[in-house]
């Protein structure tokens, strides 16, 4: 069957109130996988309009939330998967919010809520993309394969089951996962093939069984102070080096390809600093450095931090405990639990042994081959749909559970879509264009389309 | 007119309930300097209170929270001053109390609430002394004077105005301060005649307008991390010494006398630990060192701190800012404005530009002569009301305002009552022994029996 591409995206631009309404229906759903705050009506919700379409849905338990697999074959032989997750950030800061982030709010143009962007949009686009091939077709091009989690946001703590227990399921030619964006101005679309992986950790000191009166402070240890003391020895403050013993052993070097492939990038060092509001990046960097960092360079950052008394006016006194959160984002060649080993080792080291580590997210970083089957059809579909070569970019800052699905099978995995790079993912008043979300429904069906041909 | 010990103490008796009812009154009305919470109710109550048992009652407007002064004359030229606090600590964390913090509830002997100990029991205490002993003498053995304020516990910041503006009224021949204790089980007393300085200022730090995605934490300055790296440059982790530059110079070489009077301390080690839930101390320290830490070594303590995403699971954000609150406990010779200017100077030396230092409370080192009339008067009526010499404690770790009050006058100043080291002030379920309290009021007027006596 011949692909009337004129067609579809004229059915998607008639339906993009729809399309919208579907959006919409998810983002009002809460879904924390923190708190385990809506799940189950979300899995519900999200089943539902798969099968409304007539995707095969299969409910896959996990020790946590559940997750979803829906399938419906197509044309060709080439299976087109889409990794996206059901649950979401956190809200708060509440307050900073300018309307609920449980109601998809449009203003000029865009549309406001938690998960619009990160990564309900993704879902909705998805869904759209095979009811319009379908209505305008009748069938797919290629076969069709979703992985839907949730709890993509606590660091995917159930993946490595659902990826051991229904392996079989997930054969396909390659993955589109969440978070594709194109520049906003040029329209460039930016490829990703692989992620940074991430520990998240947390880490607290508990001395007295009550806050006490500071006046103890001559006779009494502060567990806030043993704990800035440890936070202070794993990085060095001038050079930026994490100082944990091993931290860097066994990276995979950066190549010459890896440099070359930072002079397209199109970061806007203006545009992202007027967006943090700030008047320079860390140590001064710009140009290749920070391009260099950004990709590739490994990291540990305080998330959170709290101990004693946080609230207006003074008050005189002495911590009984104290807590932190972290993060590190990896690069290939470093093993999330072998850091955080390295991570306890150094802070029994240097003599901070009542600091208590907790493991709480452990994702491997993942690159895929750029030369495959797949990584070559979404670079053509991004090339044919924005008219201009695509950024390629073999490893993003961010980090996703991809190793888990895509390890074990060698599976491409790609990140590729119409979002933009502030789209306050993780931050209050997170947001999706209507243009951007309606580009990556229709961005979808050419992608579907180009792996199909490759048949 | 002879002094009828045995009948004040009947009508104190006879009175208990009386007295436990006045005490209640002023703790049931909340009194927040920090957030200025129902000070002006207070003020009102106490002034009433005064006024019923015919004292001559001085209000004293302030740029902040007013003092109260209360006279009322007696038998001798001596004049017997009260220093108190109308003004409580902040109650959080709320759910940590077993009872409303603001209203009394009595539990097996123990009266608790917010206040009851420190310092509103002052207050009651002192009232009802002089309600007694008018009430079986008909007047008072010397003059009397109250000085109330209401901002103690944020630093007592209209002191040095209200010392300037009132300072012909503030003329005695010395003050009982509050917060006196004795030790619990051997009733000894003990008698205090100096504290510690205070400063206390709050840092922060801020970069970014948003909290970020941590992926930035490549390129993107962390203010929890400079937050962080700055705190831990002030104390070296292992020897437990401020290393602040000058931060040591002028302080008043501890003498052979400050030794000799730590010999009878009373400090109990072992219930103090059990009281604070630790098993040792700061360092592993005890007896003569650890008491001579507490009462004769500054400290740098972190009060409270905060940073970003703090509730509950994981959130992958580098924090926009960061802040902390930190007090140092000074000694006799440092200057609480001069240690502010080193820590600023401090931070500036290390690189940390990015901290801002404010500020909130200063409070002088002070001491009492130990020869003065008032000290030896205190002395006596506290060796004839325990049976007991009492322990003499030349500087206490805490810290009050007391310099403000006394320095320019050189007026002995004395901690003396019947309170019990543990009794949660600062801290939730805060409370005070009805037979504490008690007391307390008998051996008020048994101090202004042996003042008048050394006429």
């Amino acid at each position: 069957m011949k692909y009337d591409e004129e067609k579809v995206f004229a059915y998607i631009d008639q339906h993009q109130q729809d399309y919208i309404n579907l959006l919409g229906r998810l983002c009002q759903q809460p879904s924390l996988a923190g708190t385990h705050t809506g799940i189950d009506e979300m899995v519900k919700i999200v089943a539902e309009e798969l099968k409304n379409r007539g995707l095969e849905v299969t409910m896959c338990p996990t020790p946590g939330n559940p997750c979803l697999i829906a399938a419906m074959p197509g044309e060709s032989n080439k299976v087109f998967g889409f990794y996206d997750h059901y649950d979401v950030q956190p809200v708060e800061p509440l307050e900073e919010w300018e309307s609920d982030p449980w109601v998809l709010n449009i203003r000029e143009g865009k549309m406001y809520a938690r998960g619009v962007s990160d990564n309900k949009g993704g879902i909705a686009g998805s869904i759209a993309a095979v009811d319009a091939w379908l209505n305008t077709h009748g069938s797919l091009p290629c076969a069709v394969k979703f992985f839907i989690e949730g709890e993509e946001e606590i660091g995917s703590p159930s993946l490595p089951y659902f990826s051991k227990h229904y392996n079989d399921a997930m054969d396909c030619d390659g993955i589109i996962f969440e978070g594709g964006e194109r520049d906003s101005n040029s329209g460039t679309m930016l490829l990703t093939y692989g992620v940074k992986g991430i520990l998240y950790v947390e880490l607290s000191c508990k001395n007295s069984a009550i806050d006490a009166h500071s006046s103890l402070a001559a006779i009494l240890e502060n567990p806030a102070e043993r704990l800035v003391q440890a936070l202070s020895t794993l990085k060095d403050p001038v050079s930026g080096k994490i100082l944990i013993d091993g931290f860097y052993d066994g990276i995979v070097p950066v190549t010459q390809q890896d440099l070359d492939i930072l002079k397209q990038d199109d970061f806007d060092e203006e545009a992202v600093k007027q967006y943090l509001g700030v008047d320079s990046f860390l140590k001064g960097m710009s140009g290749t450095q920070l391009l260099m960092n950004y990709h590739y360079e490994p990291t540990a950052n305080i998330c959170g931090i709290e101990s004693g008394y946080t609230g207006v006016g003074p008050k005189t006194v002495l911590p009984a405990s104290a807590f932190c959160k972290m993060d590190f984002r990896l690069v290939p060649g470093q093993v999330p639990d072998h850091i955080f080993t390295l991570l306890q080792e150094h802070f029994i080291k240097h003599g901070f042994n009542d600091i208590k580590v907790e493991k709480i997210i452990v994702e491997p970083p993942y690159r895929s081959a750029p030369s495959s089957d797949f990584c070559k059809a979404v670079a053509s579909a991004a090339e044919r749909f924005s008219h201009k070569a695509p950024v390629i970019d073999y490893q993003t800052a961010g980090s996703c559970p991809l190793a888990y699905l895509c390890a074990e099978r060698d599976i491409p995995a790609v990140m590729a879509g119409c979002g933009t790079q502030n789209n306050n993912i993780h931050a209050p008043n997170e947001f999706f264009a209507i243009e951007d979300f309606m580009d990556d429904i229709k961005f979808r069906c050419v992608m579907m389309h180009e792996l199909a041909g490759r048949n």
